[in-house]
């Protein structure tokens, strides 16, 4: 069996003019990155905004397990799998992060026959857009250390600065640190730590923007840290005269970028904000474009359809004025089993309907969530394995049958588009239906009772808490003039509930917040539920060890 | 008056393809980056290595002022005014790194009509090699953190870590920090601190490196740190499995850049390691493909013929075979008066022969060194300046009349090309002349003698001098098998002595060793004398805050 990497180089990639030229893009408004990989002009997509929307269709998953479920590749496979069928399908991803590459996860940019290409390219750090981020961010920190130490005339209090540095890159031993040790001439010490660059808020910002000018305003609007008075009085990217510079440096990024499938299927590959402390969807801009280009665009959010598909919805979509048309819910039969308490070397062992049966819990609660919460109609794509058993496959369908959801066979990893034509179908029957959409809270509820809509309408939590600390930071907030803002929550992927060792439906828990966020250029509330890591750690072992070009340029290793 | 962006954004920029068909490259060896900035494929390159070379011109300077002597400018200006004479004539330049950009000192892309377009992209992280080199040092850097974390089977001593990490910004905060607190998760806590990439020696490694080979060779012999043994024994980066890696995320960097002047010449601009602890030059590969594809190629070195010109020949050209045919000395009047004892603020107060006569000993001493160290012919080009007296220009032409350099002046700053037509004749005529090109000291002789070499011959001074512990870390070195890497000096630019207060010519100065850098993926011995920084920090007023960027993407303030 061919290992990903190898699918990838034995595809015979098209030029990404006739990708583009498929879509109707003129030649002008390409900006070519090699001959693979190209943005598309930001004046370009201006013009394109009278044109009609095509149908938005989101990609969410169960929550995650160790035994993985197949999010990326069931996009792109989707998308293949409509164009397969004759519909002008574009998919949407965002951008992998190297954390992931040189550490355990890998890239993602999809895997088997349903991959983005060029794979190495993309997971290679792609077309630049997170070094831009990571300029940007880190020319923000550097302008304010440099402010604090001639003179610090706003009057930071140094153990309130509110903003890190970050860089792509799984470095543990950055989490914690000191600056400016060392004399006078290297400022003022004080403790700071790094972020991976997909924690920035530069990140989330850049993926929120709809414009140049819009992202520059966000970028003003960044808190960097808080006066040393009794006000604490909050200072902002635009008093340090820095966003001007930052959305300078970004001004090439934020233009999406266009790259193929494995089947020539056009993807927008453009953003990667994490999906705890930050939003977990690819930019506003590929996605309103690629709408605007396409009949149909297959999009997929982070973590699971609590987490991702929550923010999607309630910051994106809210913002950005989207209106999905369908979901597609992505599940193993080997991860709902993972939920039904078998442990990762114990999945192997062949058929276990009662594992199975206690497993859908998961499954279950989530279709309720999406049909009944976000308003959409929903299909379940099971991704294929060959161990999955008839009996195991039955047992789903009949549980989930009454919920609404038709549950099909998804076999893109191994045969590409026309693997997922069933899926495919179904999605563009949903799509036909009229839908409920809606938010799972109004934007204008006090920000304790958005985050009390999100834990018990979504998660099946009874009730949320906070001790008198963050009770009253929440306060301020919302009497500051940030109570409209969309709540973020940044919480355990692996649980509905706050304690990621609970699989399945846990139900009655309480969520207790534990910290608050305040991201005003994003303009949202990060509300932080238990343990996030925003700077990951390498394993033992890195893929990095692994990974290898020879002579002529050929890249081993990346998977 | 226009300023430089202004110039830069009225000028009319020709597609790249355009200039590499000009160039004889095929397209299927252009790598696009948008339509005016394009890498030459690797591949394509090395199909030429059977062509004949064209004459290879340095362009240096007198040591640097603050008064500004215009050696990018000059470099830009005398390819133009080559090609304006009728001669194939390329420019290879270094690229600029953010820190000046955001900091003080500005762009690096020429001024006047003497530049390099577009201006903005080029200024503010072009084709992203900088921010490649940044992720595969940082890579290695997290790379020996979790080795140590995980087990430390290499016995790595943390004290004795001999790797930073980098960013491309100007942040004195991160010159010295401690890492890794917060517990055991976060790994063992140690001193450590971050260069600005120009520093790193990956950057070195990557212009000195002939081939993606070469490149991952070099990555793999860099000295990560040592054990924790009495021999103390260095580990590298092929020791933990890194240098694999990071070839590969260097791949797409490690092909030239192709742009064009404000006239069309064709321009590389690749690489910019620093020209204290690293050798000054853009790379290799981009030069050695300009000399295939130009009957003329105009390159610069960092700082002063003292410093930049000397790692020219005795690093890059040594090392990768190049023969310069005659050199170009750059200077201005008002930066000879400031030679002369002349403070800044005082230049502007109109004709000084007594000072310029005085601050002439620094040209004098750098012709010398051209023609008599290096065995090159040289023309002195002077920057023209209106407030330039002819008295001031005729003492300069009489004084350097019997050293063999002609002295011309140059008014390409104003004019383009054509304002440098006279250099560019010189030169001409200079590269037809037979020359006795020579290193500074053999590779052969011991590292103490090669230093001696260098201080004596080229700086003036009487001798050289360490203590007996650096004394002791060159004999080491001597003996562990680094005995036949040439020397890489890090001191200030500013005086031939090691006191950056010395201007003119001072002689029998004693040069301090202070400190002793093994480079053994760059394959050099740095030897710092003097303080050097490798992480600059911001201004109080950075130009950070003057840079802005329009709602249609247009930029000002870059300069």
């Amino acid at each position: 069996m061919l290992s990903d990497i190898e699918i990838a180089q034995k595809a015979k990639v098209k030029p990404i003019a006739e990708i583009a030229k498929k879509l109707g893009i003129p030649e002008s408004a390409m900006v070519p990155y090699g001959h693979t990989k190209a943005k598309i002009a930001l004046d370009y997509i201006d013009t394109l905004k009278s044109k009609p929307d095509g149908k938005l269709i989101l990609v969410t998953a169960i929550s995650p397990t160790p035994a993985g479920e197949g999010k990326t590749t069931t996009t792109v496979g989707l998308g293949d799998a409509l164009n397969h069928i004759g519909k002008k399908a574009i998919v949407c991803l965002r951008e992998p992060s190297l954390g992931p590459v040189f550490g355990m996860k890998g890239g993602a940019a999809g895997g088997g026959y349903a991959q983005v290409v060029p794979m190495e390219d993309i997971n290679l750090h792609f077309t630049g857009d997170f070094g831009a981020i990571q300029l940007a961010n880190n020319l923000l920190a550097a302008m304010i250390d440099n402010h604090i130490n001639h003179g610090n005339e706003l009057n930071f209090d140094v153990r309130r600065i509110a903003w890190k540095r970050v860089l792509d890159m799984n470095d543990r031993a950055l989490r914690q640190i000191t600056v400016a040790l060392g004399g006078p001439a290297n400022g003022f010490p004080r403790e700071d730590g790094f972020d991976i660059v997909v924690a920035s808020e530069v990140m989330a910002i850049f993926c929120l923007s709809t414009s140049l000018k819009d992202l520059k305003e966000r970028l003003g609007n960044i808190v960097c840290g808080y006066t040393k008075d009794k006000e604490q009085k909050p200072i902002l990217a635009k008093d340090l005269k820095t966003h001007g510079a930052m959305a300078a440096l970004l001004k090439d990024a934020l233009a999406p970028n266009l790259v193929q499938t494995l089947e020539h299927s056009p993807a927008f590959i453009h953003g990667g904000p994490f999906a705890n402390i930050a939003h977990g969807c690819n930019s506003v801009l590929a996605t309103q474009t690629a709408l605007k280009l396409g009949d149909y665009v297959v999009t997929e959010a982070g973590f699971g359809a609590d987490l991702g598909a929550e923010k999607f919805i309630d910051i994106k979509c809210r913002k950005a004025g989207l209106k999905p048309a369908a979901v597609v819910l992505v599940a193993t039969i080997r991860a709902l089993k993972y939920h039904g308490g078998i442990e990762v070397k114990e999945l192997s062992k062949g058929e276990n309907l009662e594992a199975l049966a206690k497993g859908i819990t998961n499954i279950e609660r989530h279709v309720n969530n999406i049909r009944n919460n976000y308003g959409l109609p929903c299909v379940v794509a099971i991704n294929h394995r060959t161990e999955d058993t008839d009996a195991e496959v039955k047992l789903l369908q009949d549980k989930l049958a009454h919920h609404g959801a038709k549950v099909i066979l998804a076999r893109h990893w191994a045969e590409g588009g026309k693997g997922a034509v069933d899926v495919a179908k179904e999605v563009v029957r949903l799509c036909e239906e009229p839908n409920d959409f809606k938010f799972v809270y109004d934007e204008q509820l006090p920000l304790w009772d958005k985050m009390k809509a999100i834990a018990t309408k979504i998660y099946g939590a009874s009730d949320i808490t906070a001790d008198s600390k963050i009770r009253a930071q929440i306060k301020k907030l919302q009497e500051g003039g940030y109570g409209h803002y969309p709540i973020c929550v940044a919480k355990t992927q692996y649980s509905f509930s706050t304690d990621a060792a609970l699989r399945g439906a846990p139900s009655g828990h309480v969520v207790n917040i534990r910290e608050v966020r305040l991201a005003a250029g994003a303009e949202f509330i990060v509300l932080v539920c238990g343990d996030i890591m925003t700077m990951p750690g390498l394993p033992k072992v890195p893929s990095a060890c692994s990974i290898d070009i020879d002579d002529t340029g050929k890249i081993t290793g990346l998977f």
